[in-house]
């Protein structure tokens, strides 16, 4: 054990677009090595639809805050490369994010506070040879390993202007206090991801007493408290992992039951 | 090189049902990177078909004994997540073993031999909020970082009394010597393994001299020592690499061949 | 950080058809951390089609330089496995090869150059049992993280005779000046990547000015520099991050669009 020289250890996550079928993810991993062979390099998914800029921004803001102070967070799910967008890099209290200025980043930053954020211009961190077609070899996986190595966020480019923005899905409350949200993530157990937080639905609760949600012609009554408080097979929701209403089938997927199309907006309303 | 160091590196080994695409599995990386950053995380499977036990306790017994001692294999396939249902952490004379008590550790455990084994309970070694869906990150997770940080067993909880058991199928040997047995797992390449060891196999030869395999209306005469001695497209049967019968096909899949559905049970006789 | 101990860690790089559903993987990982546990393992790939030989060689062409000097690069797609085939261990200049002597790393080893080559024949670098199934586990990981040790390769067995060589096929060129090749991967983004490399196009470029490709009964006027330069869902040409000609689609799959069987030959006409 040597947890003095282990603790300095840098982190760097990976989420991206880029399947697991080729070589493109070993790549990115074979540039860090190269660069910054001490950082631990953990991927957080490389199965984000193609594209897909809210299913990915879902993602790291469902899991960023669980990693070590420092953690290197780089995202490249960026249909615009090869284009002139920009390439961003910011620093949170305790978070450094790597990703294209597609707005990808944005509800992670939204929850992590006040930003240190910069342009990455400065070329001598990237491949000697960049392509217009895989930064996340040439730009993000290089000059994510020199962040690692301790390069300061200003020595990569001007400080930004004004951040492309991603806004989730807001819920809102009707007039008879009911909230009005939608799912927008979908997990691999087909559990169903609302955007309602929490808070919200404690704020009903007390004044409403007890809840109902629905959801696709589908009652369901009260929120439970975990997957086993159910018949097997019967839907019933429950705040999940990351905070928010979720729908979920015990031992089941409530995207099967329900017939929920992935990405498909869904309304739910709890009243 | 360093040797010294590098050989007191805790080993973690991963293995779930939560599939590659969301961020459980990264997540639960970054728990332990902020626990116990000198860690060696390895993924033996995130593919455990949701909430399949024996499909989860086979991976576990085939893999377990080729990692290093002292490694901490950590299991997370979990339908009773937020129950009250036990999590059991157990050291064989050589490795750690920490899951819910469902039974998944059984066939790996039996294996391993002589065993202590405590309940999970000392919330000192939880994250600080636990929820009531996601233990693999707020309890799996970070116990096992704390174990690799060198904290003992019993620091855990009380000894545990009877761990439930997750029993394979076994097989049985027929009045006329054949022996019956089962298809309990099919690989990536379609190869279906059976529930009858080397050890059956070899007693019978003894007896009978030469064997047959008969499953799902096929016949197989003879062993094969590898996939190479048939032809391009046919069935073999041979001893696979965990020490079970095998039924597999030379450049292709027995399970297309024979049309076995995955998961279903299908009686092996070898006589 | 500690850059010095850190840049002497050895990287292996692993590439197989083994998928990542079963144990395979990360047994392989287990029998690496138990010899050479400093070892930094990167996946390369596991979702090479069963067998295909082709796949893997271009994945590994593709991949390989982006390493630091003296990855070891293992490839496990082994259709031989148990049979007499042999097996290779290759130092080019900056890398070493270790795989089946089937052909698979002619690809990259043809453009790293001059190399060193030895069969793997020395058992007492491989696992106590050898199975005739899973020689990934008993004698390539083993091998592997022996070399990441410091072995040197004439200490695996004697240097080769001829390899076997898997030749990619050539493009060539017409007698109207025309070039003639092949798509010869499809990537997970539907991209087309074909056998005609940066340098051919820009000689023909030279002598007729503007360039159209032809495929599948489709025509693109002229060479892109990125996807972003046509609009969304439409085809385009450009040469790809690997050196290659490559038909994508902007925000799409040119391979639904073309309706290109994955692995199917398709030629295509630059002119």
């Amino acid at each position: 054990m040597r947890p003095e020289s282990g603790r300095s250890r840098p982190v760097i996550t990976l989420l991206t677009d880029f399947g697991g079928a080729d070589h493109f993810v070993g790549v990115m991993k074979g540039v860090i090595a190269g660069i910054c062979p001490q950082a631990l390099v953990i991927d957080l998914s490389h199965d984000v639809p193609p594209g897909q800029l809210l299913a990915g921004a879902l993602i790291l803001r469902f899991a960023y805050e669980y990693f070590p102070t420092g953690t290197i967070h780089v995202v490249v799910v960026d249909p615009g490369v090869g284009s002139d967008r920009d390439i961003v890099a910011c620093r949170s209290s305790n978070h450094i994010f790597l990703a294209p200025d597609n707005g990808i980043l944005w509800p992670a930053l939204e929850d992590a506070g006040p930003l240190e954020s910069v342009w990455v211009e400065e070329s001598t961190f990237f491949l000697p040879e960049v392509s217009s077609t895989f930064h996340g070899r040439d730009i993000f996986a290089s000059v994510a390993a020199h962040l690692a190595t301790g390069i300061k966020l200003r020595q990569l480019g001007p400080p930004t202007k004004e951040l492309k923005k991603l806004h989730l899905p807001c819920p809102r409350i009707d007039t008879d206090g009911a909230i009005q949200g939608n799912i927008i993530y979908v997990d691999h157990f087909g559990n169903l991801i609302s955007n309602i937080p929490a808070g919200m639905l404690d704020e009903l609760k007390a004044s409403s007493g007890k809840l109902g949600i629905t959801l696709a012609g589908v009652h369901i009554e009260g929120l439970s408290h975990s997957y086993t408080e159910v018949a097997s097979g019967k839907l019933l929701a429950l705040v999940g992992s990351a905070g928010f209403l979720e729908i979920a089938a015990r031992d089941g997927s409530a995207q099967h039951i329900t017939g929920i199309a992935p990405g498909k907006p869904v309304t739910v309303v709890v009243g």
